[in-house]
């Protein structure tokens, strides 16, 4: 079970590590192909031709493929039905095809396919495509599903008709645990979104859906064991285990596993709404809308709460069928468990000096208890002390420390650090991170316990209306780095690449794109929101703990607002700078995509500060509304200075300095992502020559 | 049974017609209050003042208000959150209030809520609003719930905050049916479709959602007595029993009955596929994917046949409160009929010299084995014959007359003529119409037979995707319609209200305005589209029975296209004409509106045109896409003769006209909307002087 990472991933591997550097990638490569593909192959050897799709395109099986590749196949057809308008054949052909699928036949042990996909399960394929024909061959089903993604993907527009690039493609993945987490506890998030999410997992190979089900806020899953959990901790807000089942289906259904968090022993107040025994306090106990760390937790020094919480397991391990279960215990401070007197005297009596000792022993029973019933534990690197069991598998969010400090100590260990996508980190940002850098000093055993990683979707800022803009597109960011090869760093081509897919994945079902203008339309109180986006796309929310601060948010705040509508990581943010940067230099061509750039935020601000006037609610973002025009004036005059190659005199950039500080209002709650490139478009201009 | 108007209603409205006639509207009325409200009520008396939404704004019942008033008054305060940012409380507040919901004590009989909206339900309520308290009246629950609708929509922008304005109205429905039948048999709609599609009902007043279960193309109801009903005839896509009840729950929640739809005896190829022995002909049967008028009807010959209805009509009486059932009627050609011996036999054995005889002869057991499940049958005017009971209701669909037809022969009767939304019928037209015309030759008292009528949505062209845009906001139009008061007519007035409104339905949860550009945004297969969107607002879908020619559209036809994104009866219809006279007449403003109308056509079209070069599916308007740009360059030279008062040539004149010519293209599935203003403007250039 150490490692994961299944053989035919690392030769793969190998073989790409051998064969190609970052230099490489763009030697071997079109941009036709790899302009469509993210996560990018391990290997693409392009080729010369393209294969035209028309309406006789058929597939064909050979071997034994089950009900989940059948199905992987039809929505394959639909989805290229819909990109491209042309009907084709949803059935698979008797006999030869355009698209043949290779699976083993039923004699090989694997070709039996997996109720449902597992930690160790093959994901490796190859694909050939020539002119006529498209072969794609895979050890599993689940192996053909990933090739069927990235054949989705080639399919492109080609003269006046679509068609995929002849190529040969060999490919696995980096890691075996690529995962997303949902917090289903703080903001409910209803099955469809569930779903489509679930649908734009597999569109990138992502295979973990972590389920965060239980928090303070909530108790978002149907217990018959204990339905008081449920009943009163939830608001009415939870799933129902036929719900559950669902979506465990609908994830397998697409070679994806569901990994169910309920987090022990911080984070409960909603448990204990219920079941107030199981406090460390005294109660009662109420659901409260304010997030944040919560004092209470449950007690470890009754035997009654292990003998209820294996119970629960009991139920919980039943209805998930994926071999890992995780029990969080992060942010729990042991403020109760000081306070309280008789588990300070079972401290004593086992002495524990520290709750974080307690803890550890909590985890420990824990751990025993989840083992009996056949799952092996995960839990927030917290939990990672001395005495915690080997087994425990640990998800490292505070620092990249912790995630190798759990693998020198044994454990397998998943990286989610600079994943959090509650906050606006940059898609760079997020490609720069790795589980297993260059330059790490664990040794070649101790790498093997890296399984991978997960982007996490913490749920105190999104709702169902604005969560899909806040995972996507960098949770195909995360896609990537987790399944591409380690020598994939080429940013200018990840953003390319995500540009095109970005879209892809809203044609697939998301909402990530059209979600924002929606909420842009509300705001605006009209139809004609043009002006509002092209303002919104300098903007980005403020950091979540900013927001956190100035707005204090609770479960009952409305979430359609200015802050909503802005994404993180807007193009603007990175497509700029090199745009500046070419401008200074003097780029004919740069300067004057600048400045049509900035005369469309010139010739928009007049109708922004209208909508304004007629939206109070628009009023929220008044600094930045008054200061735009001028951010767009002070670029104009910048690029004016450079074309004559006269400095602006000093008064002037002292000047646009004021400005550009008077833009910055944090309490607004959006950031300008324009500032910097600008402020440095000014000092060129104070000294053009 | 037969005068389902309310007295109040009649009281009011005979208030309104009293008080009221078009014009007076305009004197008794300022824009603030009016321009928001659709349904017109039947009395509105502005006051001064404005009563401004704090976050200290409650709400507090008199009366009993059950469940289903206090989950309106709670989705009010979350409507009113969402709208202005302001954070409210979601919980009544004991004693005084804000806002006063006044409904009879529990000692009054019609205190009672009942379990499910019944047909002769009193929608009466009154509305005072003062700069400090509101006041809303009614004698019912849901009387009040369409109170709460008018307050909601009265909510809007006053200075830097929120208000509504300070007003008395009086108001109830002038007829008692106010419905939508929504097709779910050709294409299956979800449940998330018609969940948000009874928010917006409600939203406009509607109050019967007709839910066309069975077609040709499917069986969409699990049946637990026939179950090879929807397991062979549904493709998999059909309505659990649990979701039915859902839906009833949901819309009884709203004030809106459901009346299902069986229909037969035609339309219903899906019956047969599970049960071929109900057929006419031999069979066997299969689900056919192409829409039309199928020859498959059940056997009128057999016994057999009725004890099977009766065993299905008495499991559907069962789930479906609804005191009234349609069975259909519609389009049963006969030919199987009379190609069938037994059933020939069967004819001249009954005497039946026609075909149409022996359906009189069906619609008479189904009545009454309707009328022995406690259900008045409805059905398409195609039932109406002499020997028809009298406790038929006949849906007009055909033609006016039959719905005064109906009423002459005694039948109750229901008015859908002009309102089939498949079709791009403008919002004007739709309103023009009437079940009881002011000319009406009805008696008085058979006026009163006439119900009210129904907006109805065919499924044959519409998905998931796009149902939304293709129903709304034209229904709000069929709503006031049969809400509002007869004096009613200022269609310049329902189209300024109709934009308010269409804009706060996108707020309630439709998707009529981001599911286009949703489309669009795929079509284009970039980010950037805000130039398609120019485009797409100068052209409309052809009609339904072009499309149908065309495209020759089947179950399995991909929707997405650019005739999905045109949206029926866009602005421009309405807004250029008078834009183009005012032009002509010489108003300058309206000539400047226009040359900014017709550049910003200009200066998108290359974008357009580096679209279609890029995604081929746009290859589907090439004709529309090439003129575009010679229009605009029409409507810029005119305007340019009339401003210096110079003619165009008459060859001028000649060219544009064949250019005008030529940008019908029909076999583009799109039309421009625009020729017909833009050929009389050229005509003005021509004579310019």
């Amino acid at each position: 079970m150490r490692n994961l990472r299944c053989l035919a991933s690392c030769l793969v591997l190998a073989l790409a590590a051998a064969c190609f550097s970052s230099a490489a990638w763009a030697q071997i490569s079109q941009p036709d192909t790899l302009t469509r593909l993210m996560p990018l192959p391990a290997k693409v050897v392009e080729r010369p031709g393209v294969l035209e799709l028309h309406p006789n395109f058929s597939y064909a099986f050979t071997g034994d493929a089950g009900p989940r590749l059948q199905h992987a196949a039809q929505r394959l057809v639909a989805s290229m039905e819909q990109r491209t308008g042309i009907q084709m054949a949803h059935e698979p052909a008797i006999g030869s095809a355009t698209l043949t699928i290779a699976v083993p036949a039923v004699s090989a042990p694997e070709a039996v396919p997996q109720p449902n996909p597992q930690p160790n399960m093959d994901e490796s394929y190859t694909l050939d495509i020539d002119s006529a024909h498209i072969v794609l061959t895979a050890r599993t089903d689940i192996g053909a599903l990933r090739g069927l993604e990235t054949l989705l993907q080639l399919v492109g527009p080609v003269g006046s008709g679509y068609a995929l690039p002849a190529a040969h493609i060999e490919d696995a993945p980096r890691f075996a645990w690529r995962g997303l987490m949902i917090d289903s506890g703080r903001h409910f998030e209803p099955l469809p979104v569930i779903l489509r999410t679930l649908d734009a997992m597999a569109s990138v190979k992502l295979n973990v859906f972590h389920w965060h089900l239980t928090e303070d806020q909530g108790f978002r899953i149907e217990s018959k064991t204990f339905p008081e959990l449920h009943q009163k901790g939830s608001g009415g807000q939870f799933y129902t285990q036929d719900q559950v089942r669902e979506v465990i289906a609908y994830a397998s259904d697409r070679g994806i596993r569901v990994v169910p968090e309920f987090d022990v022993p911080g984070h409960t107040q909603s448990w204990l709404v219920g079941h107030p025994e199981l406090g460390s306090a005294p109660g009662p106990f109420a659901l409260d809308p304010i997030f944040g760390i919560s004092d209470d937790a449950l007690d470890p020094s009754r035997e009654s709460t292990f003998e209820f919480l294996d119970k629960f397991f009991a139920e919980m391990a039943a209805l998930f069928p994926d071999p890992y279960l995780h029990a969080g215990g992060d942010e729990s401070n042991g403020k109760e468990w000081r306070a309280n007197p008789a588990i300070a005297a079972f401290m004593q009596q086992h002495g524990f000096k520290t709750t974080e000792e307690l803890q550890t022993y909590f985890s420990q029973r824990v751990v025993k208890i989840l083992a009996a019933h056949h799952k092996q534990m995960v839990g927030w690197d917290e939990i990672l002390s001395p005495g915690l069991p080997a087994e425990a598998v640990i998800q490292s969010w505070r620092g990249t420390q912790y995630l190798s400090d759990a693998a020198r100590q044994g454990h397998l260990a998943i990286l989610s650090k600079p994943w959090y996508l509650d906050h606006p980190r940059s898609s760079a940002e997020i490609f720069a991170a790795d589980p297993l850098p260059a330059d790490t000093t664990l040794t070649v055993e101790q790498q093997k316990l890296i399984l991978g990683g997960e982007a996490c979707m913490w749920g105190e800022h999104v709702t169902p209306a604005t969560i899909d803009s806040r995972i996507w597109p960098r949770a195909a960011v995360v896609a990537e780095r987790l399944w591409s090869p380690a020598t994939d760093r080429d940013v200018d081509s990840m953003y390319r690449r995500l540009a095109t897919e970005t879209l892809r994945l809203e044609y697939e079902g998301l909402m990530h794109l059209s979600g924002p203008v929606r909420v842009e339309r509300l705001l605006a109180g009209s139809a004609e929101i043009h002006p509002l986006e092209i303002f919104v796309a300098t903007l980005q929310p403020v950091d979540f703990h900013v927001r956190s601060q100035q707005q204090h948010p609770n479960t009952l705040t409305v979430f359609d607002r200015l802050v909503d509508a802005a994404r993180p990581d807007p193009a603007l943010r990175h497509e700029l700078p090199p745009l500046v940067d070419a401008a200074i230099a003097g780029d004919a061509a740069a300067r004057a995509q600048l400045r049509t750039l900035f005369q469309s935020w010139l010739d928009a601000a007049p109708a922004v500060e209208k909508l304004e006037a007629n939206s109070p609610i628009l009023q929220e973002a008044h600094i930045h509304i008054a200061a735009w025009p001028q951010l767009a004036t002070l670029g104009l005059d910048a690029l004016h200075a450079l074309d004559r190659k006269t400095p602006q005199p000093a008064a002037w950039l002292d000047a646009q300095t004021t400005t550009l500080h008077d833009a910055v209002a944090p309490q607004e709650l959006v950031d300008f992502v324009v500032l910097a490139p600008l402020q440095k478009l000014a000092e060129a201009a104070a000294s053009a020559h």
